[in-house]
């Protein structure tokens, strides 16, 4: 078994803010990012599948169709957005990056799922980075 | 001479629209950047002055001095803010990388020489990356 | 479970030396990091916790208050320090870079249980990097 | 336990091909890596062993015996070489990243076995990145 | 007056040779990189261009057309290629990391012109990196 | 004219002291940078020469040359060294950013022209980061 890793990035905006909570509690709780304006950052993901490397093509997976999943079920509904008003998932459900790994897994999976190659490849591992200085990981539930 | 950089970053949001435009000419001209719910950046600024080390201390600026001026007067004014909405000089001015850059260039400006002991720093270049693959680099309209 | 990593750096000095060898050995063995003046490197770490999302704020930890234990306990006590001279754990043994992880990892969870709200955060890694070439990754023992 | 990593890099050409097949078929498969004219990366490699740091020295390996067997087993054979052409191992099996880790993998295993040493050093992950954006993770097998 | 650069890469191949020269001063002076069966970089480039932003749109130039120029007159030739095989400037010029600088420069240059909106933008400087240590810049001819 | 930079790193201790001044003036100055024991960086330099690129060759200088020019003269002599105590221009001068750069200047130029085949390479620049947020740049004097 080996890892292959495909890295891509997006651009989007969000805010913290949860909605039974008064202006001063997402305050104290979501500190500057509870600015309902809201922020931007450079998203870097990275996603993770696992296999065994072909025997002829030497591949784990086809990149190209990693990268078109990617594209096609990430990037085309997140980049250039505002996540909380324009990704459904986030309508009520806080876009931290802790979610948005988990948000990310899922919709990979569903997109592997739903490639005419991809239906076996296992998916291993999401990785957010909000900015260089913060990311999450997400192996779905497990460690 | 010798010039002194020092990099910092922020997280805002920002879009681009021209009021005076319907939205297809604003959508031809913008692209996905026309989307008026916001999407976002981490920038990072480089901000260089220029000088003769001093005899004593070897220092061209005071970096600690440097560094609370582009705090105080570029970043507690950016950061996770959305620019178009809540930065004045993008009320009117369409929020560009090179339009971001000589608005940083203004602010450092009037930051040194606002400040008691920066008064005769010479600002020399003001970069601007809105992610990793652009950026802008003005130097007060010389090249 | 999902990880959840923040990434901070600091600035020290360092050498390698075993007071029991003699300097022939010491060279021999530390090579040009035996030299007893020191030299220095820009530290990285990073300090992954794990855990589940809040099902309201969506935060595994508060970044805010892990930011705080990463200052208070390693930051304040390593940055711009000469580790061998000024950190109490670096006075008998080799400051290494797996060395430092492990002491890392031991102030972090000293810090998380000393935090009025971070006491059931549950630490996950601790990954030092001396160079951009060399970097130890400590999981409290476990692989 | 503790994991230690050395990074290191290498220039080489590569193309993917694969003689059994029709151009037409090596190029649907591997798109533009099929050009047998070859090109080329800069690939970055970072090499994972693992034990218990030495009570006396701090290290869990001796960093720069680590280096030797990586430049004299790997970046020897690898740097500025055409992979498929030079490198006995890619006579017919396919350069991919995936085989290229294993590939390593196994040329470091032999040269630690065949160090001095180096002999007891537990290697546990070998991962190459033939750019920024794509890597794969080889950990003998397991994972 | 602003600069706007925007970077890019690809991967190629390329070898340093002197056909009027022996096999023994071609490797005395090229080293390595007389190796004929090539080896091979992922080359980063930044392309700068300046003028004044537009007063409306706040732009210099069009990224977006900046990003076409360099698809078609750089990356669609140089990507997945072997620079001495495939690239008729380095026919007889070996592709050393200056003389890619001066190439790139002249494909821009005469892609600015032929492009229907870009005729006017004014090309400022060519960056190449070989690698992350070894980097071109060309202006021109201008310092 | 063409510009030709190659990047190397060195890891070195400093402090910042006037032995002319009381320990408080020194602190009030140089802040956390004023303790004796000193600290460290990891130092990235670039250093940059000008000129034609030779028409047989394509090089401006011999990159190889450039390479022995900056280890003989710099790296052997900053590397795993303590600045203040063991190099000859910091005895006296505050080894800051800036001056760190005026002195790699000097080195670079006196061993150019001491070189067998670089003594007619044009120095352009030189480039140092103390961290990957401090940098000074340093052009002979020149801006």
């Amino acid at each position: 078994m080996i890892q292959l890793t495909r890295r891509a990035t997006f651009s989007a905006s969000h805010y913290y803010w949860n909605e039974a909570w008064s202006a001063a509690e997402n305050e104290h709780v979501f500190g500057k990012c509870a600015n309902k304006n809201g922020h931007g950052h450079n998203y870097t993901i990275e996603v993770t599948v696992k296999g065994e490397p072909d025997a002829v093509t030497g591949f784990v997976v086809d990149l190209k169709a990693l990268k078109d999943v990617i594209e096609e079920h990430v990037l085309s509904v997140y980049d250039h957005r505002h996540l909380n008003l324009e990704v459904p998932e986030f309508a009520k459900v806080v876009p931290t990056t802790e979610n948005i790994a988990i948000a990310i897994w899922n919709r990979i999976e569903a997109g592997l799922l739903a490639h005419p190659t991809m239906k076996t490849a296992q998916l291993a591992a999401v990785r957010v980075f909000e900015t260089s200085d913060i990311f999450a990981e997400y192996r779905g539930g497990k460690l």
